[in-house]
């Protein structure tokens, strides 16, 4: 079926020879032709979509959200991108004023939408997929009325899905973002002066990471899910347990971002683990390492060996077809047969998994919980961080980012593992 | 009408008493108290919130975005806060284990909330305030199943009116970020070396912020605005037109976020504007300055006096009962007489608003564009930043955080307002 004659296929920016003119377009505004992402991706992204369209037995598929318009055109606009089941997609746009592909239509309001649908003698879709887990409930039903009331299905769950596998190009921006995470991680000791807190040691680390071209914001899933680069825990504060759904917590420095670093002075015998994200392209890597003044207590380097322990044992069985389940729960039961369960990703609030995927968000798809039903393909990539809080000591363990290849897993983030002293 | 046995009004923890011992429960993990809301403050809200709701004809107000849940009760959970129309408060929280009011329940899923209305012998509302703007669609049709299909009111659009009155404790929480604000702004020129990009001078202010106390993240109203502790636009990069609705854009480091600092290297004749976040508590001020190495065209240079010219004009003009809509229009006025209308608020791309309030996000109403229909009263605090980009050159004008008092207005961030020299 096609769009009409707005939206036919020759018109495609996607197309090697259209991909050349927009490229040399925006050579001259863009210093680094890396940013944009590869026209054969975002075929292959096109068509995997419109497959899972059909599959989902809708009649088409609105984006709006930055991370999914991003992934489906390689650029972020205010607006929408539309991809019928059959035919080549359209976007609408409020700002800027350019097109992210040839087939653009420029709106001030969604109602204006319906207009180019009628223009363009083309069938309202009966199903649409909608991203119901992203759109507020009232710029969702505004769309549902613009679109004549079609039956919503959910287009979020559809693209984190999709997201889950890499394809090379994806894999190389991550491992750009490895390499600049080690080359960050290789300059954290030497920000430590005796006498800082956290916050003023976090402070340095996030110089070094934007002098190191960390882009700074990065992004989460989720509405209520605030963090600012990441998190620095030191000694108790590693204890305060959070409202948002990542690892471990601490207090912050307001009640209105209970998270992470609190001003708790760095001193000998407190651990400090470093989870600061790894933001250097859009894709996304993950990796903490922990650092101390002096020597830990027995009970906090047993934990850490533990868990590099666990490291080793998922990436000696680890490959595709691997339950997420199974890792959690292999996990799990080495920490029961060391006794460590009571440390075992916090203390008074624990979290529920061990690990999660990676990508263009720090929380995507799968997640290794005891009863996901996820397995391991190859493409995949995600982080697994088996931690444990040490009560008066601290957060210990580690967290590196994987790849899932054909046989097994790739180790993204490769730096010194062992406790750091500083 | 009461909530029963469990909702005792007596059990309201915002009783002096009450507070006063939750204040020593929360002493030990907490160092400074400034970061709890005034108990008066909280039964205030209480007041307004309920007015409001029965004003709107419902039955309740259920909130978990963060900057409301921190609002009504002084923290952020994972939950609900939920309102009757009568009567005392209740919270349902998932994490962390911590009561934020007496009245709290503990939950795993939003469903229970229904059996606990059951035990109550409570009545379900039939008509609700939600957060429709704030919501997923997905979570907000899943709460109106467990409250029974009652009609649907805006508890956004509600609370982001009531959050626009500030009271004496929140103005002195504003005035603590602006002084640090200024204490910042004031070591911005030292932190210039020569042959720096924008992305370099941009780190070491953001690093003087963090030492000075900023919390780094900022909360945006809006799910597509990204923005990292603030921008610096550098020479033509100011001219970039942005898909997001700040006043100005920039390119972006990467195209997932189109925005600020592109690694443009700052040289001489070019402006350097520096609109970095007052996020040094949970209140925000806003504060854009100019700096340059050398001087500026002529034409920079009167735009940037222009700048001056108009706050000032709104500071002799403005007070309670002043049309928003009507400052919007004197700038624009002024902009025309002295002919730099191609230049106000971008060249490309030109934004319809010359302030907007601020509070507990950047971009709380009003917005002072040419048709608002809000009038200022006591208590709004707000951000003026009429902006000038002047092509090869770069952005110039100030912006300015101000209070509204009983006859006028106070402006809060103070320090140098001429274009700085590097």
């Amino acid at each position: 079926m096609s769009f009409g004659l707005k939206f036919r296929l020759k018109d495609n920016c996607y197309s090697p020879k259209n991909f050349y003119l927009w490229r040399l377009k925006f050579k001259k505004k863009r210093r680094n032709m890396n940013d944009f992402v590869m026209p054969s991706d975002l075929l292959q992204r096109q068509a995997r979509l419109q497959s899972a369209i059909r599959q989902a037995g809708a009649d088409g598929c609105l984006l709006s959200a930055d991370v999914n318009l991003y992934y489906m055109t390689g650029r972020v606009f205010n607006g929408y991108y539309y991809l019928p089941s059959e035919g080549s997609p359209c976007c609408f746009v409020r700002r800027p004023k350019e097109k992210p592909i040839e087939n653009t239509i420029f709106i001030r309001k969604p109602e204006e939408i319906a207009d180019s649908f009628a223009d363009a003698g083309r069938a309202f879709p009966e199903k649409m997929l909608l991203e119901t887990d992203e759109l507020s409930y009232n710029e969702c039903m505004r769309l549902l009325s613009v679109f004549r009331h079609p039956e919503a299905g959910n287009a979020t769950a559809l693209l984190r899905r999709l997201r889950e596998i890499k394809t090379p190009w994806e894999i190389e921006r991550l491992r750009i973002s490895a390499r600049q995470h080690a080359v960050t991680y290789a300059e954290i000791a030497s920000c430590f002066r005796p006498g800082m807190t956290d916050l003023q040691f976090q402070a340095e680390i996030e110089r070094r990471m934007r002098l190191n071209g960390s882009v700074g914001v990065f992004s989460v899933f989720g509405s209520n899910m605030n963090i600012f680069m990441g998190s620095v825990l030191t000694g108790s504060n590693a204890e305060a347990a959070s409202p948002f759904d990542f690892a471990l917590g601490g207090g912050g420095q307001t009640p209105l971002c209970p998270i992470g670093a609190n001003g708790t002075p760095i001193r000998e015998g407190m651990a400090v683990m470093v989870d600061m994200a790894g933001n250097y392209t859009e894709y996304l890597t993950d990796m903490t390492r922990v650092f101390a003044v002096g020597r830990l207590p027995e009970l906090a380097c047993r934990a850490h060996q533990l868990s590099i322990d666990i490291q080793d044992d998922m990436m000696q069985n680890a490959r595709p077809g691997t339950a997420c389940a199974d890792i959690y729960n292999r996990a799990l039961a080495m920490v029961k047969a060391a006794g460590l369960e009571a440390y075992f990703m916090g203390t008074k609030q624990q979290a529920k998994f061990v690990g999660h995927g990676i990508g263009l968000q720090i929380n995507e798809p799968p997640v290794f919980t005891p009863r996901s039903d996820e397995v391991l393909l190859p493409g995949m990539t995600f982080a697994l961080e088996p931690k444990f809080v040490i009560p008066n000591v601290g957060a210990v363990g580690i967290e590196n980012s994987f790849l899932v290849t054909e046989t097994g897993v790739e180790k993204l983030t490769l730096f010194e593992e062992k406790i750091i002293t500083m």
